[in-house]
């Protein structure tokens, strides 16, 4: 970690809030006067041609492009992972690190095949935060430590960024981000994870009630609830999401620790992940309702719920589709087609 | 086309229906087992798994493959285009063709992304079928030529079959195949296509209701519907379902009309699509309610309503992700990482 991104702090992060750039709306609407002209009927192409403008409205550029997309998958260890809440030992964490490390794991497989390029993002396993049911998982220096992290991710070469987590016990800070952030009950905000069911279910909504009450004073502002309930592995994604917006740089979002990482940043400012799409609705059960308080709408829904970013990294191939489709298509004209009676 | 093809006959499809081959269990259930063994919670790669494992028990082999798919695109002309119920003049299907060829349309961009071979099947479009708001749009030795055709795009060397379609007024066929196949009302089955609205689109129900009215005497039969109602390359599309059963080869059927057309197989024989997966939920709303009917539920919702097997192509990326993920992830012993508590 550079000595700058140590330094970093939550008021810095505020600082950076209201200044986020907004869409080139001049590519956007080059992309959309493009679309009317290729061969097919308008709008035909439905969220192939949604996507295409969404490309050139955060990336700045028409036509936009899709050929060095960065799967950034950040890993974490979390102190509540000792209330019992996970079908995994924490130990699993690291081993899969390895597994990613070794090329073995599913997001492997999945980046290959978008020509990707895969980061691993190591966030002091040996170190897991502290249990938030007996106060704040991490202190303000950790959490924006983690978030200057997150920030790192994101290159100046890179055109799409998808973003996704490892954390043995993650469901649950990020169903305690979704309590804290939204409210409602904690049973809507809990699911399986990777299989828990039952009582032990049961037992994960109270630890998620637990982590919400034994942090109300800290609830009131955004920052405060991902320090308080989050973990390194999504305070990196909440800075990554931020980074990518200053760098011009789309981001497909994976499924719901990532999501609930995110939701950070959209209620520190309602248009802060206008840059970023929802690339799988997860099988984890409380993600719908999350995208739906986004106004997020996934573009797959495969009953996936394995999280690495491997929902993200699959929604690429939706993203080359796209911009394949709007800059190899033939135009009514060149291609001698009639258009509409 | 070969002598052998212009003899195809009803009774001779008919003959082939009652032998299609079933699923390869085996080849099945050692995909479900490794799908255990691999480095995630069991599960949680959602619908890649059952892809893998559909993908196993109709190519009869395990581990499944995805590397020579072939996009299929049968072009046919509707003599009920002269009703007037498209937004396009007939010429577009030929000028379409020309446009396949040339390399301008949607379809060339995704099959080159999946790395595919696109066939384009041009069935006469000089000699459009009979406008059957006035009696059968084919006889039956059209229709079972037209099969036969289709039947031939199948090669052994080919892994997964894409099937798609483009023909100018070939919804409001499509619309007039399900009306007759599974009843109701023509307004629940027609939609804009194209895009027609408002009169024009009362017009398509009141011409598909003329169809059925004209044809009653055929549509007691699913092949009697077939010539009656649809069109050459919809029949070609029923005639390639069934070669790819025998040849053992997974097909991905595209949007509403390509569905229409294995509806027919489906009438014939309530297991004749088991091999099939509908690869995308079309925009054309009667889509929802024709893939219910089958029982088979869509890999994609992506807002597509194109045809020329464009959403087909677009899922082979789905397939090759299943087939990466299951054949390149390591298990849990060989990536020493700790199985579920």
């Amino acid at each position: 970690m550079t000595g700058a991104a140590a330094q970093a702090s939550f008021s810095e992060i505020r600082g950076l809030i209201g200044h986020l750039p907004g869409p080139d709306r001049e590519a956007a609407a080059a992309a959309a006067s493009r679309q009317q002209s290729l061969t097919k009927p308008p709008g035909s192409l439905g969220r192939l041609e949604e996507i295409a403008q969404w490309l050139c409205a955060w990336q700045g550029r028409h036509p936009p492009r899709c050929e060095r997309p960065r799967v950034a998958v950040f890993a974490g260890n979390h102190g509540v992972a000792a209330q019992g809440v996970s079908a995994y030992p924490q130990s699993v964490t690291a081993q899969m690190v390895q597994n990613f490390l070794a090329g073995g794991a599913a997001v492997n497989q999945l980046t290959k095949l978008i020509d990707g390029d895969l980061r691993v993002y190591e966030m002091d396993l040996e170190h897991p935060t502290d249990d938030f049911t007996q106060g704040p998982a991490m202190d303000e220096a950790r959490a924006a430590r983690a978030m200057a992290y997150g920030m790192m991710s994101v290159e100046p070469a890179i055109d799409v960024m998808c973003l996704g987590e490892m954390g043995i016990a993650n469901t649950t800070s990020a169903s305690a981000l979704c309590l804290a952030l939204f409210g409602g009950a904690a049973r809507d905000w809990v699911g399986p994870g990777t299989g828990v069911s039952g009582a032990a279910l049961e037992h994960k909504a109270r630890v998620v009630e637990a982590g919400v009450a034994a942090n109300q004073a800290l609830l009131g502002d955004p920052l405060g609830v991902l320090r308080a309930l989050g973990g390194e592995e999504l305070a990196a994604i909440a800075g990554a999401i931020l980074a990518a917006r200053l760098a011009r740089t789309p981001v497909l979002l994976d499924g719901f620790a990532c999501t609930a990482a995110a939701a950070v940043i959209a209620r520190l400012d309602p248009h802060g992940l206008d840059h970023c799409m929802v690339s799988h609705l997860s099988a984890e059960p409380a993600h719908a309702m999350l995208c739906q308080r986004l106004g997020l709408r996934p573009l797959l829904s495969l009953d996936m719920r394995l999280g690495e970013a491997s929902g993200a990294a699959l929604a690429v191939n939706l993203l080359k589709a796209a911009v394949a489709c709007h800059t190899g298509m033939a135009t009514f004209a060149e291609a001698g087609v009639s258009e509409k009676a």
